[in-house]
């Protein structure tokens, strides 16, 4: 190893990004001669206390990227490191394929409990090895977006900017997530790379270390303003409706100058919005907005806008950037079916559903949700839409649900005008919508 | 844009990960004219209280790796997309360097509020570009060790291994997570890639799934016995101490076998383990360990042990891949000097200590910790060490603080061997570890 390791990870490493027990059943299915078709199924066992839903999000994105893995020479090399795999066997991985199907729902598709997101068909020592790396790639979308997605819901139509990049976790976490923000409906991100390799508008205002560079915050609202016009000043570097005050004389002295927002980024938002609304409106800016940014989250959101706070759009960091109150989600990806048996682990209370599934979902007439039912996947459920559809087909990503996965943003919106009410609060709690098994797949869970 | 966009992130792209404002700040200074030395400082304001100390790491390699940005023809094209920024200062961009110093705490470092992880200084437009990336960088490291640091003691002596690859927020933070699990002296990792990358050695078992492909858990176990000597078999697939009579009997009746330890994954892990313990022993297997997992945390770990289970080693998952108790840090990343003259921000009860800044630690005879004091970059305390060194010096990394930085898990060992109690200890509080600024930073900080 060299003194300095690399920090990126390249895209021919990423089939090393595995669990090393992945590799050491894969080699034992080799052995053995196991080679039969399997299922694996990545679902949630129960929704964290803090969501109603969750928005799946990056399993389209992760089905097409794992199609794609192979073991090259230099990552070949590597694994002859490891203990306890033979020659042999790093010979049949040269030409290992994924040569399966993977069934996804459309990103962005609202799910619950016991729901798969993903189901891949494939011989057991393929699917297998895919397990630790679409867990960890479907894992971070699906948890950023879940949290996006109320602060959406909580700014009720106002613009939510990501500032979140300096809090999140490393740099695959700052730019898939942007991915995942953009389904939710943010209105922009901060992050340069996010933003342009994941087509998310970029924002950005100034830091207080601009403010301070200069003689005076005077001083570096007009060269900022002046530099860029249309622009956000940060008013609360030493004291926010004297940093509001500032501006508005600015703006007197120098008519020239355009300035759009202001941003707030401490102390009680609510108050201050309030002060500096009104000396706005007093110096005849009613058309200069009001940026609020400083520790929110969907909550702090609400309550400001329930408070009538005159604020215009947030900015959001360290509670999206992680996820904070529900970083994590439990997904398993569980072996449901071996050699056309479908298979079921029950330990102490924990139950898989056995078998390959499909989810259908009810809508009323409007196109409003009304409950979910898990089935069988050759099941029909009568007036109800089957959920999952083929994403990778014999090895191969299919071209129209890659084209669904840029539809997430879309799918978003429409899912958010369609859930039942009792999902769309904020607040801690159970709701009232049904999911359902199908009457076979129950008698199939109950061993009958 | 491609319909899919890539996965990975290149080294090159490493400059784009960053705020737009971090550009546009630049593109004003240097509109502006202003090249002045700058100092900025990474700090945090204050501890989780989840936490009596965090372990600083992640500082170094970030450090290093950041001094070597270059904005490539490839970045500056991209760049161009971007709204408001000029061809003149793209092409100033083409010949940007990192000139400057950067000070770190060596990695695996305890820090506390107000101490700086890191300095930077560098002309003002150098140093501020750095800001979201050395945040983003730091943060994850920091985060995970002093995470991780909590389960090594609160395991007393046994290995803690790292299980948590899928649960982790993405490709980079499983890899770099590894690099802080091994400075804060974790006994191995089940990540492939993370482990070969980062030099932690790897541990695997086997899964349910494997369990259930065979067409019973006895027919699992002799196989993957059979294949891999020495091996830990995950006996709760259906009922733990029914699995654990299985491996018993089958060790009975294929006396060849080589079982090292068993694995309970569920249930009530402390009367499961003193279950499975009373079984070996009683069939003459005493040197067969225990391995624990599912849901523990440090203080999990620390009830068991507590109660007396018999556990040998513990896998550790979920709870540490995010560490989902204190997943962020508030961390802060502030110019402290500009021209020479210190700078302070205090609006709203925040206040930032001004100027370049050293942390020096006082030890008794012992050479235990008795407390910190913070002072300005080139003040003595008698009888104390500075504990921030020069890690890049004039553009370039200092071969000794690279070394130091591989040196962090040793590092580590000496720290717990000489924090005092009240660090130690698991519960959250706070500690009475006294934490001082030296005179001339109080009168500075007063505004004196």
């Amino acid at each position: 190893m060299s003194q300095i390791a690399p920090l990126t990870v390249d895209d021919d490493e990423l089939v090393l990004l595995t669990d090393l027990y992945q590799l050491t059943m894969t080699q034992a299915y080799w052995k053995e001669g196991m080679a039969k078709p399997a299922t694996f199924s990545l679902f949630f066992r129960r929704l964290p206390p803090e969501r109603r839903f969750m928005l799946a999000c990056g399993q389209q994105y992760a089905a097409e990227r794992v199609s794609r893995l192979r073991f090259t020479d230099r990552i070949l090399e590597r694994l002859a490191e490891v203990d306890h795999l033979e020659t042999a066997f790093l010979d049949w991985l040269a030409n290992w394929r994924f040569e399966g199907d993977i069934w996804t729902l459309p990103e962005g598709t609202p799910v619950f409990a016991n729901e798969p997101l993903l189901e891949v068909d494939a011989p057991i020592a393929q699917a297998q090895l895919l397990e630790s790396l679409i867990m960890n790639l479907v894992q971070l979308e699906t948890v950023l977006a879940s949290k996006a997605v109320r602060l959406v819901m909580a700014a009720r139509g106002r613009p939510v900017v990501d500032f979140g990049l300096r809090r999140m976790h490393g740099v695959d976490a700052a730019v898939r997530g942007v991915r995942a923000y953009r389904a939710a409906g943010l209105a922009g991100t901060s992050n340069v790379l996010g933003g342009l390799r994941h087509d998310l508008a970029l924002n950005g205002t100034m830091a207080h270390s601009y403010v301070l560079a200069h003689d005076s915050e005077r001083e570096a609202f007009r060269a900022f303003a002046r530099h860029y016009p249309g622009t956000t000043l940060l008013v609360d570097t030493h004291d926010t409706l004297e940093g509001v005050k500032t501006v508005i004389e600015l703006m007197r002295d120098e008519p020239g100058l355009s300035i759009d927002a202001i941003r707030l980024d401490s102390g009680d938002l609510g108050e201050l919005a309030h002060g500096a609304r009104a000396l706005l409106d007093a110096a005849g800016h009613d058309r200069i907005r009001i940026v609020a940014s400083s520790g929110l989250d969907e909550h702090g959101i609400a309550s400001l806008l329930t408070n009538g706070a005159p604020i215009d759009a947030f900015g959001v960091g360290t509670q999206l950037g992680v996820a904070a109150d529900a970083p994590v989600i439990d997904l398993s990806y569980k072996l449901v079916e071996y050699a056309g048996t479908p298979r079921i682990k029950h330990s102490t209370g924990k139950v898989n559903l056995p078998g390959r599934k499909q989810v259908f979902r009810r809508h009323d007439a409007h196109g409003h949700y009304i409950g979910d039912t898990i089935a069988g996947r050759d099941e029909h459920v009568d007036g109800a839409t089957p959920l999952l559809h083929p994403c990778v087909v014999r090895g191969e990503a299919a071209p129209e649900a890659m084209a669904a996965a840029q539809a997430a943003r879309e799918r978003v919106v429409e899912a958010l005008a369609h859930l039942p009410a009792s999902l769309r609060r904020l607040a801690h709690g159970e709701s009232d919508y049904p999911i359902t098994l199908s009457e076979a797949l129950e008698r199939q869970t109950r061993g009958g």
